[in-house]
């Protein structure tokens, strides 16, 4: 039996399309984009390539798309280059106790800083609702930051509220939007959706861990982050990585179609609600979470202990986000779970490249778990 | 015939040993090290032989190893880190007008952000004397950062005299090395060298794109610089790129005896030289400089006319460095060279892969441009 891999919010397998381009692009193509030779040039069309590719799926142009490092940074580009670039037009800045670590601690940072931070408190399923964004929205917020679906339990915030409650305030604000968890998976369109920042990863699509990119929309401004030799328009200086650059791109290119994929993934995901039903587990995810989370507490055995247990038999999930290796999840503490549900949740996270008969042989393995564990107790 | 590539100081071509670890980890051990299942294990498991594996070559511990995107975040990291964490103990920053951007331009940053910083002025030759940094290190120095080997000339900067001039003054300064063009190169052991802050980078050694490190001596603190979910010890967050960090490893493991090597490297620039000496150009590399890089200007045509030239016949070389895209060199400029020179310079890199043969075939393409480019101006 193969490895069945449900831990695509943690990181995804690269497919082949990438690993291939990153191999062609480390080997062959190995350039310095910014070098003034045919190879630097060759180099620079691959890029080029591969920043259309990601302005494409995001309705964006390529000029709006800054390749960066990853998530992380893309959110604390976001943040502080937002913070930054606004902070003499007003101090609050709005966001969500159920943010990653990677604008959480940016936030908190920001705070440190001196600004007025406020952190919106999700419900039991992790939702959040439009009239908590219009209250916290004030006429001195200069930066909102919500993430479009929320990486452990995959509830939707309410993104579309954030453009209405900044005019409604009239507020001298940007509104970046962490869509790591929906990009390639929801059909986002920034410039339409009244989104300035937004942040994407590759290595969540089945691209190449190490590269990501931030969306900023045309005429915005934030302050660099980063200081160098210039490269990417001077927002995110350094040699580009043109060969996870050029992966990114083919990871792009490889993915199915969202609405498709979407109606595929509500399927499985029903389907394993369904069968989950059958042990009697309490879900954390919503009913309308994105398909492809589906988080749950159930056995009373410890996250960690289980995900040990499913691991010996090549089966992975995980406990909440791997960026929290260890510490009980933020997000569930905040939707208000009891200690003994939080640590005992297990979260799993589906790609295009999993099937019913995976979740059938977990389902079984998870009633090994559960009754051999529970004897062990 | 072959592509001819003397451009190795801007980027290299990534070498088997690294290219295959990168592939096998994008494809086969492609967990997060931060999962807490067997998969997850695995990858932190590349993860740590590869920290073990530039740390050897530094004579480091493995925990003094923070992986990064690149030398630009590690000089950023060592810089704004260094500055934040000793701001309250003195205000002085001592570096030299011939740094890399992303050293200079974070430099030129702090300045604006209220540090007073002191940038050493090269001799003719790219070289800065000891006393001149005996003189610069004040008593509220808090940081020196000075680059091991000049990128664009070669030339060997007096590392050895920043310790001594910091306990001099009896200065709480920190000491950062930009040895990203050193690294693998000269057997630079920071921690007996007196360096705090190391900024090596892997794709200037045949590693990939898009990753490097800064070792930071134990013991010694400096202020995060990006913020999210505590990995790499909470100096450098977001899912590690395990594939470039392990690829990274393997590039260390492939690199020759550094010793050997740079006597190959000596022979090579020597015998470059000698042939070059006959078109009667005028070299800006010092005769002691680092041998992989050969700076020198000829023939009165502009670079980038001879690089295009040049690169029409399969020939790589660079104007300068590739990280400062078309503008008159920074570093030939400090050294008090006139425009014509400046603008007429070309710098060649070599490295392990590079032969007598290709050295030869490139002076015959070098003398066709020069006369070619003649009779057209």
């Amino acid at each position: 039996m193969g490895e069945i891999y449900f831990d695509n919010s943690s990181t995804t397998k690269v497919c082949r399309e990438a690993a291939e381009k990153v191999m062609e692009t480390m080997t062959q193509n190995y350039g310095n984009p910014s070098s003034l030779h045919a190879l630097g040039f060759a180099a620079e069309r691959e890029q080029n390539d591969a920043r259309a590719a990601v302005a494409g799926v995001l309705g964006a142009r390529p000029e709006e798309i800054t390749f960066t490092s990853g998530g992380t940074e893309s959110n604390n580009l976001a943040l502080f280059g937002a913070a930054g670039a606004r902070r003499r037009r007003g101090s609050r800045v709005v966001t969500t106790m159920i943010e990653h670590p990677s604008v959480l601690n940016a936030a908190k940072q920001l705070e440190r800083e001196g600004f007025d931070v406020v952190f919106l408190k999700p419900d039991q399923w992790g939702n959040i609702g439009p009239e908590q964004v219009f209250e916290a929205v004030t006429p001195d917020t200069i930066l909102v930051s919500m993430m479009c679906v929320n990486n452990e339990v995959g509830s939707l915030l309410p993104i579309d509220a954030v453009p209405k409650a900044i005019a409604a305030a009239n507020a001298p604000a940007l509104f970046h939007v962490d869509a790591v968890q929906s990009f390639g998976k929801l059909p986002l369109r920034p410039g339409t959706a009244g989104i300035d920042l937004m942040s994407v990863s590759a290595h969540k699509i089945h691209g190449p861990k190490g590269t990501g990119a931030l969306y900023m929309k045309k005429g915005v401004h934030i302050a660099p982050r980063v200081f160098g030799g210039g490269q990417e328009r001077n927002l995110r200086p350094g040699t580009e990585a043109t060969p996870l650059i050029a992966g990114f791109g083919a990871a792009v290119k490889a993915l199915p179609e969202p609405r498709a994929q979407l109606d595929a993934m509500r399927e499985l995901n029903r389907y394993c609600r369904a069968r989950l039903a059958e042990l009697n587990v309490a879900f954390n995810s919503p009913e309308n979470a994105l398909p492809y989370i589906l988080n749950f507490s159930g056995g009373g055995i410890r996250s960690e202990t289980m995900l040990h247990g499913l691991s010996a038999k090549n089966i992975y999930v995980s406990s909440g986000s791997a960026c929290s290796k260890g510490s009980p999840s933020h997000v569930l503490t905040a939707m208000g779970l009891d200690r003994g549900r939080v640590d005992s949740s297990l979260r799993l996270s589906f790609s295009r490249f999993n099937t019913k008969e995976e979740v059938d042989i977990f389902i079984e393995a998870l009633k090994r778990c559960f009754s051999e564990l529970a004897k062990r107790a």
